[in-house]
Parts: structure tokens; sequence; C-alpha cells
């Protein structure tokens, strides 16, 4: 694990949550320059709102992320609003910075106030315990999570070796409605407010966008990309080789971690990866990436390892994209071997044992060549268990 | 139950499905002026396509409808479209009438083509056996539903008496992806064809188009109104009063189906029905209500009995529908009382024991209570269950 320079974190347990950390800090020695990409629910929670005008206002003044698990701050009303700046307040205060220099961030039960009293008490703590360790911080912001989830990624930019590392939460078991995905992407690249706006927004379109399928997000959703500049290299500019370079390393992090909140999640036996080629344009192709993997009946059939094709041809036609369903190639793949199912928008004949061997794997994925275009999408999901209505059924999340 | 005058129907078993009938004619003494509403899936099965045609061409003179279970003919290419003919045409032979006056109808497994010799034997013996009892048929189209499903309704028009009998197939497990669903209206009424096409849009919008979530539609689904015109009336047009009163017959006809559909399914323990009150407009309203009685968390907390308002406000915010947040009120109502568990877009104290005895109910309605308009919409749905996971995940549907 590589930790870019001059950030700190920290995780501690403040007893929101009864056993596990439920409180971290992200720390910069230096402002950074910042941007985000928000939830699209209407409902959005108050450190949301929050945020979003902090990030208007100062983009380029950001110190710290503070975050609690355990606890939305959703559907609170003015009472969360006040709370999340008191969030704000406290962390700037025990870390001597200015407020409009601190975001904030909750994941948890929705319709609760925060209890004030045990995360102030955690953020004196969390100051005192920054590190270059980001695991604690990874553990706070865990909820279903089984898994912490933590990538980093390397790239030398004009002779600056910079580091980019990334740390979020999120369960795939809880797809496609509300699983709440947070993720904080810290690196000492130096670059523009309007390139790593960009960059974030074209990289998350490609990664966390296509696990949280059918647009549901959830009332916190929220990436957060700090760059304090303390690798020395010039500003990264949009568009020059030196952003694509940068965007490279943030994608390659944001897609690992967006692969591990799909893998994460006891309901979930299988890992579903998505595939559609040749596909007349880039919007239909994500459209029906996006309607085989969020299914039902595609999850079900998966988990029941049953070759049962006709489900992912009838989701590619109700995704709203328009094509000629004649053309359509499908396949399934995995460690097991390939094999094709439908060619022409028709069944073929195939072995069904081998097509059993090929879905019995950990990983599956489904190919569909719809041979009208030369667009790609790909989106990610996992199987729906009876695990997952036990869980989901019986526990207030 | 009633039956419209100069209809017969039948019900046979051919041998498409191992034990169960699998083949239905409805036929009409005279010609009637028929109206479909068919599935909104790009990939339309064999019959769908036939049926579209047939309805362009000649919608004042279909005499027969035939419809098979077992095989869907759909992802079949030409040799399906071949054997929808087929289907028709042997039809037409059998009873003496023009081809271009049958519709044909399939429903079961996708991918596979129709045994001819079988459907064929099976049209010849159910012309022979044409009664005035629908029961039959009724069997016949059935697949996954553990019911059959008619429901019939008298009105007067004018004098004279007219009758309306539905029948169904459909179930409510396997939503909101792709449960086929066929229905089909039979009526005396004269109505002119403008009116007839109009009215049963409207209806189905506010039915079936209410069950089937999400704008996810199978590959087959369709509904067909058959009205021959034996009552007597002078024919309905738009508009008129007449209309309004064979609209109400229909519609009731068509919503109890619709609710029949919901209520069925092995995998089902409860029905949700969701009112969406006071909303902005018409569009908000549906799209809130598809929203959340679609959500998998929302279904899995019914069926958990668990009063998680905040899982139905987010499916709300991310309906797609734009709205106040901080107006909405939320209550849970069943046999066992009513209960407000958030108000103004918060969380409100309330008994968690008296929740729980509500949702323990068999039928549970989930009211949203906008406050920012005047529009309502009604959406139905069923809970998500192991049940559920097993049906689906372990047999070729």
């Amino acid at each position: 694990m590589f930790v870019p320079r001059g950030f700190s974190y920290a995780g501690v347990h403040c007893r929101i949550k009864r056993k596990r950390k439920d409180l971290g800090i992200i720390f910069s020695e230096v402002p950074c320059t910042a941007a985000g990409v928000f939830t699209t629910n209407v409902v959005k929670a108050a450190p949301v709102i929050y945020d979003m005008e902090i990030l208007g206002k100062n983009p380029s003044g950001i110190r710290a992320i503070t975050v609690n698990s355990g606890v939305a701050n959703a559907c609170t009303g003015e009472q969360g609003m006040i709370n999340a700046r008191r969030m704000a307040e406290k962390t700037a205060k025990e870390l001597n910075i200015p407020v409009e220099s601190v975001l904030v961030s909750s994941t948890g039960v929705i319709g609760v106030q925060l209890p004030m009293e045990k995360v102030e008490s955690g953020i004196e703590e969390a100051v005192k315990n920054l590190s270059k360790d980001p695991v604690p911080f990874a553990e706070a912001i865990m909820t279903t999570d089984t898994k912490i989830k933590i990538h980093s990624k390397k790239v030398t930019i004009e002779g600056k070796e910079i580091t980019v590392l990334g740390i979020a939460k999120g369960s795939g078991m809880i797809h496609p409605n509300m699983a709440t995905m947070l993720s904080f992407i810290t690196t000492d690249a130096n670059v523009s407010e309007d390139a790593l706006k960009k960059l974030l927004k074209i990289s998350v379109d490609d990664s966390y966008n296509m696990i949280d399928v059918d647009g549901d997000t959830s009332t916190n959703d929220m990436v957060i990309i700090l760059a304090n500049g303390l690798a020395g290299n010039a500003p990264i500019q949009e568009e020059t080789d030196g952003f694509w370079k940068l965007y490279e390393a943030v994608h390659e992090v944001n897609q690992v971690l967006a692969e591990k909140i799909v893998e994460d999640g006891e309901g979930a036996t299988k890992v579903i990866e998505v595939e559609v080629r040749n596909a007349p344009d880039r919007n239909s192709a994500r459209l029906i990436a996006r309607a085989i993997v969020s299914s039902n009946l595609v999850k079900t059939a998966i988990y029941g390892e049953d070759a049962n094709w006709g489900r992912v041809i009838a989701a590619a036609g109700y995704s709203g994209a328009q094509f000629d369903p004649d053309r359509l190639d499908l396949f399934f793949e995995s460690a097991a071997g390939r094999i094709k199912v439908a060619e022409n928008g028709q069944g073929v004949d195939f072995d069904e044992d081998t097509a059993k061997k090929i879905l019995s794997e950990k990983k599956v994925k489904i190919i569909l060549d719809m041979k009208q275009g030369k667009e790609l999408a790909r989106a990610w999901g996992c199987d729906l268990t009876e695990k997952y209505v036990e869980i989901n059924g019986r526990y207030r999340t």
C-alpha cells in the first residue's frame, strides 16, 4: 500500500455503534483542491447538502473530512443540518483549521439524529490518533461491509512520483436500491480544480455508477477526491498527457474499489460482470449492461447456476435502449471456460453440463455482443440469494 | 360469473406441457371490434409481432384468439413467425373463418420453437370443446400461476345490458422483471374502434401498468379486448356517457385481474399497495408509486414486518420525480389499523409494536402524502421472500 505525502488518517470507536469503530478523519497538512460527486437522490442527507455548499465555496482549501458510521443523518430536518455543521466545527477546532476547510459524511440508519456528544468526543480522540495508516479509517466507515476496501496506485508524471489512495465502503448485497456508497480518494498530485472535477466525473461514470445500478442511489452516497499538490509537479490541466496519466491511476483505484464493493456482502455468493459489446451507442450500451446486472431474474438464475439466457435477452429488451434484437450473440464466461448460448437473437444448442460448470465459478461474466456498432459498457453486480432476503427482511438497516 | 353474448371458450391439454392444460381458444359468433396493448420490450415474441400486424389491418373483424402456454415463441426467429401464422391458419381452418380474423398468443419458456403438431392437434380438440364456460380457457393459459384469474361485470347502457368478462394470467412473485402477463377481455358491447382503443389504453395505464413496475415488460405481454356488439346498443363513441360507463366496467375487470396477479405467486406472502397522494403532477405520482413498490429493500422490509420507513422515502427520492422531500408524510395501514411513521420528511416517534401488528397482515398499504399538489397514483406489488429466490434460482422459467 502506498500513502500519498502529507495525508494522515484515523478511525476510532465513539459508541455510535455498539462495538465497532464508527468515526474517522482524513487530514491534509496543506490545503487541497477537492471535487465531489454526490447522490442524485432527491432526498439528500444533511452532510451531502452541507458538503455541496462547502465545495462550491471553497474548492481549493479543503483540509479534512470527518465521517461517521451507524447513523446516516438523513431525513433529520433542520437539526440534522445543525449537527452536520457541528461535526465540521468540532473538527476545525480540534485541528485548528477553518470551518470551511472541513467536509463531513455519514452512513447508517436513516431518520435518527446524530448523538453529538459521542461524535464530538470521537472527533477529539480521532485527531489524537492521526497516522500514516489508513486502515483504522477504512474500518470506521464500514456498516454492513464485511471487509475494508482500500486500493492505492503510483504513477510518474513529468518526473514526479504521484500517489493515489482510495478508501471506500459499500456492500454489493444491498444493490440495486440504496447501498450507501462512500469513497474518499487522496492524492499528492498538483492538479487544477477544473481538471480534478472532470477526471473524477469521468471515472465515477464508469466505475461506481456502473454498480449502483438503475440510477438508484442512497440518500448519502458520495465520492470525494482531495489533491494536496505535495508531489511537486506542475499543475495538471484538463486533457493533457498528465491529465490522462492521473486519470488512469485514479480510475484504477475507483475501479478496484467498485469491484470490492460488489464482491462484499454476506448475501452474495457470486460476482456478475456484464459486458455489452459492439453497441450502437454508448448510452444504449450502459442502459443494457445495467438492466441485465440489476434484473432479479438474471441474478437468481446465476445464483442457481442456470444458463437461462432468455432472461438476459429480455432484460436487454426492457432496458429502454432501442436496438435490433435479431443480431444479439450471448455468451457465459468464467475461469472454467466460455460458452455461446444464443446467436442472432435465438438460442443455439449448447451443452447444459458445460454451461453449469462455467456458472459454478465465483465470478461469472455475461457477454452480449450486439453486432450493431462499436461501443462497449461494463456493469458489475452480484447474485440474489435467500440470504439477501433474510438479512434485509429481518434487520433495520 | 356473467358471460357476454356470442362468445365461447375452450381449454385443452395438447402435451406442450406435461400434465396441465396448455391450449385455449376464445371464439365469437360474429366479427368483433378489437384493440390491444402490447409489450414495450424491444424483444417481442412472434405472436406479439403477428397480432400487431393483424390488428392494424383488421381491427373490426376479429373472431378468435388462440393461446398456448408452456412455450413463449420468443427469440425464435423466422421459424417462430411461421409458427405463429400456422397457429392462426389452423384455427381459421377449424373454425371456418378468415385467417386475418384470428389472433394468437403464447407464454412460457423463451427460445424454444413451438411443437406444431401438438399445437395443431390441440386446436382441433379445443374447437370441438367450445362452450359458455371460460374456466378451461383460464386454466389453459396458466404457467407459474397457482390460481385461475377471471372477473366479470354487468352494466346497463341506454337500456341495454352489457357484459364484460376478463381472463388473465400472470403471477406477482416474478415481478418486477418479466412476469408474462396476458389478459383477454370479451364484451358484447357495441363500441367504435377508436373508443375501444382509447378505453383500453386508459384502463391498462392504471391497472396492469401499475403492477408491471419499472416499465419492465416481458417479451410476450398483451392485453386484448374483443367487443362483438351483440348487446344491441347503439355504437359507443369516445368520451360520451356510454363510453365512461363501459370504461368503468372494463376498468373494474382489469383492476381486479391486476390485483389477482399480484396476489398470486408461491413466493409472495403479502400484497403491498402504495398510494401516493397530493403529488405535484400525475407522472411524478406514478414514478414514485412504482419506485416504492418495486424496491427490493421495501419488499424485504414488508416481508420482515419491519416499519423501515427510511427505505420508502429513499425509494421515492430515486424515482426520477422532482419534489420537496421536507413535506412528505408517511403512513402504514392494514386491517389492523394505521400508523404515521414520518412527518414533513422526518421520522416521528411511533409505537414499534403497533407498527409490527399493522405490518403482520396479509395486505399492507403504504400511504405517502406529498402535500404538494392534488394528483394521486396507486401501485401494487408483493413482498420479496426466500421462496422467491428458491423458485427463480432453481427452475428454468
